[in-house]
């Protein structure tokens, strides 16, 4: 066997037991929430054919696909030296199969195949690791989770608020308060194409329009003068870029600002209604109008959505979009399928990770695995303290015994760095007076109690 | 984009909503176990280096892994025709990446480059799937899920009891009551080979040996007859392998059969003290006898383990065994870490869904997500079912609201393809007199209810 030093690959992680119950905390929480509005989960593999992989993200994301080598002796030389025309004519050969880039196309995919036994509409959610070849770094990895819900199959704006819901109620139940959701709709963006005649030249308009936050207002404009668009038409896009208000006030401006264009205004009749939807639920306008923000330059990759685009930013942590997501008209129409519209959120855990890492929001009572050690005193005693482990096993309680009779101060030390909050000494005299030592390890009290005493002070 | 009909890569699968919950509810139950005895999560990365995989899994295993093609433009045409001397030397230029093959490599390689901030004796679980270039058949996948906890640093055979507790908590939780532990140790397959006078050809003579259960006895007398192995030594092998009766009664006859081999007698030991430290528990000698078996025919892939062997065989399934594991003494010397000792056990979780499904011992009950669909009577009244909505959900309900307003029948039809089992409908009349129709499903029986009595009923 080798004995080189081990490694891992780059861009990818291990993940250790304080990370995973971080996580797990942050995922659990969005599983229960997807759940909770009737969500379904699936799995798809890991592994899928590179003909349902590539020429779904672009020349860029067909690059960033990780390729699977075919098993076989097609790379003996014999094999190679057949091989005559360059990458083009190789790679099918050796290569057949990639690694999921996103769960998106995966579910595209899942829904064609099963077309005719999933009962529509269809809520799915998926939380599983997708891998690109993504040059590494700070923050971008080459294997990463992501955590989505869709609802494919209907076209309605209720799914559009329960999206809004959804989010609010996973950052409620993250005890993340300071962020902001921005809407927009992308048939805006392409009615404020319409009345500013630039019909064509959209990649330019929303590229520029998306850089607003970032390089300022002047610079905008100047990036649009350069690109050729006219002094009118820049003019009456700072107009519509400088509405302020409440979102209720850019709603009644922009119908009166894109009237001319109906791929427009029907873009501010569903921000319309998706806001009235949101209200109806019975949360306060104050409320809404706090998390909630129209953002007209909101564009966020315009590869497929056609609708609501959603963004999620943290206010305190500087960070990209923690959430994001949209409407999609035609997502099953690469594999065959066409008219299935759907609407999906995807959520950042890596993300929303560091920004409650960074305001210190993991809740740390909630984040013990074990919650007591018993004290391994000797050999003698070990029956009556393996006895009394499989009571407190079998009233719930996450319960380990140390597994040799080492010094006491080792066996505390274990206890400490697990981050066990109570341990339990089973020594002759204890176990005589039936009383047992309990020592929280917070705060160094110690107290004797019997095991149904102890058992109720954990549960 | 392309139009063909999407597939999937062969020996994988795509796991629908029914499939996940009644999977999920095995994983579930498993970590829920894993965690209260004190196991603590971690994940490595699906893709690892080839330098950390090759090797380690025997030449078949080595055959078996995936590899992952460089990205970059190794593919081109001049690149290739640098090569010159086959496989060997074109390999390593294009894969330096594959996918794990187990979860006890990357485990090990985990240990290893964490072995200065992990406090031992780490006890870890890990559930993640693995890939293997296996030809797919019946039950045989190349992408599969495994579900492993093992604890590293510790020579104390309470891990070994605490393995046991495990498995019987485990299949209790999952209400399977008619399968065996099995148990063997390592140090007594080396004792037979010492005592027969056949060291050296421990392969053969254990490989024969593990065959027992399916040929009988005298085709493997048969077959160590033709490998060479002498009359005396078949015949005092006979004598060992017809020994009978309760484990107690195996253990003293075997201490008599292998007083001669230190070995074996020192396994002998070792088996004894964990049937002791299982019974100390509490757990009567019984239902010890009944589930726990001492066999000295299992041998399971000799490869790494040096202790005890446990393997798990489901009664009325013809399947193979559903959960194994052992003790293997130098996990991490493959790595440069010598002397870590470790034990560990893994629920095969296909096998165990098969089990469960073929018994019928899936809880129906607990298998539904969602609690409750809100008819969509009409747009009128869609604020009022949105509110009505939102207080099941703050309740803790998991509920839907169907998103268009179509026919009854259709709603109705959703619910059931999605065993929701109530459906509440918010109509003109109900939303006049605050009660709302609560159909049970299942029943067909419908009432009306407020909504503080439909949250009391379900909660």
């Amino acid at each position: 066997m080798s004995q080189q030093k081990p490694s891992l690959p780059k861009g990818t992680r291990d993940f250790g037991p304080d990370q995973m119950i971080r996580r797990n905390y942050i995922l659990e929480t969005i599983k229960a929430v997807y759940r909770k509005f009737g969500f379904q989960p699936i799995e798809t593999p890991g592994m899928e054919n590179l003909s349902v992989l590539t020429g779904k993200y672009g020349d860029e994301g067909d690059q960033l696909l990780f390729k699977i080598l075919n098993s076989g002796d097609f790379l003996s030389k014999s094999a190679v030296q057949d091989f005559e025309g360059g990458t083009k004519s190789l790679l099918p050969k050796i290569a057949e199969k990639g690694l999921r880039y996103d769960l998106t196309v995966p579910f595209a995919r899942f829904v064609v195949m099963n077309q005719h036994t999933i009962t529509f509409p269809f809520k799915r959610y998926q939380i599983q690791p997708v891998w690109r070849a993504d040059r590494p770094q700070k923050g971008r990895y080459r294997e990463f989770y992501q955590c989505d819900a869709d609802v494919v199959g209907t076209n309605s704006l209720i799914c559009e608020a329960e999206i809004i819901w959804m989010i609010m109620e996973v950052f409620q139940q993250l005890s993340l308060s300071g962020y902001t959701i921005k809407m927009n709709n992308r048939k805006i963006l392409s009615g404020i194409a319409e009345v500013l005649d630039v019909t064509g030249r959209e990649t330019d308009l929303f590229v520029a329009i998306d850089k607003l936050d970032k390089i300022g207002l002047e610079n905008v404009m100047n990036e649009l003068a350069e690109k050729g668009f006219s002094t009118e038409s820049r003019e009456q896009l700072k107009q519509i870029l400088t509405l302020g208000g409440s979102n209720a006030e850019q709603v009644a401006a922009l119908k009166n600002l894109l009237s001319n264009s109906e791929l427009g205004s029907q873009g501010i009749s569903e921000v319309e209604e998706i806001l009235n939807l949101v209200a109806a639920s019975g949360m306060s306008s104050e409320k809404i109008e706090q998390i909630l923000e129209v953002d007209i330059t909101l564009a966020r990759g315009l590869s497929y959505y056609t609708g609501a685009i959603f963004e999620v930013k943290a206010h305190q942590v500087k960070i990209g979009s923690i959430t994001g997501g949209g409407r999609y008209d035609n997502l099953t129409g690469m594999f065959g399928l066409p008219d299935v519209s759907g609407v999906g959120i995807s959520f950042g855990v890596d993300r929303i990770y560091d920004v409650l890492e960074e305001l210190n929001l993991f809740p740390t009572e909630q984040l013990n695995t074990t919650q007591l050690l018993i004290v391994n005193f000797d050999t003698a005693l070990l029956p009556q303290a393996l006895k009394i482990l499989s009571r407190f096993r079998a009233a719930g309680l996450a319960s380990e015994m140390y597994p040799e009779p080492v010094k006491m101060k080792k066996q505390f030390n274990y206890a400490d760095k697990n981050n066990i909050p109570f341990v339990v000494i089973v020594g002759p005299e204890e176990v005589e007076t039936q009383k047992y030592g309990l020592k929280n390890m917070r705060t160094g009290d110690q107290v004797r109690l019997s095991v149904e005493e102890i058992i109720q002070q954990l549960q």
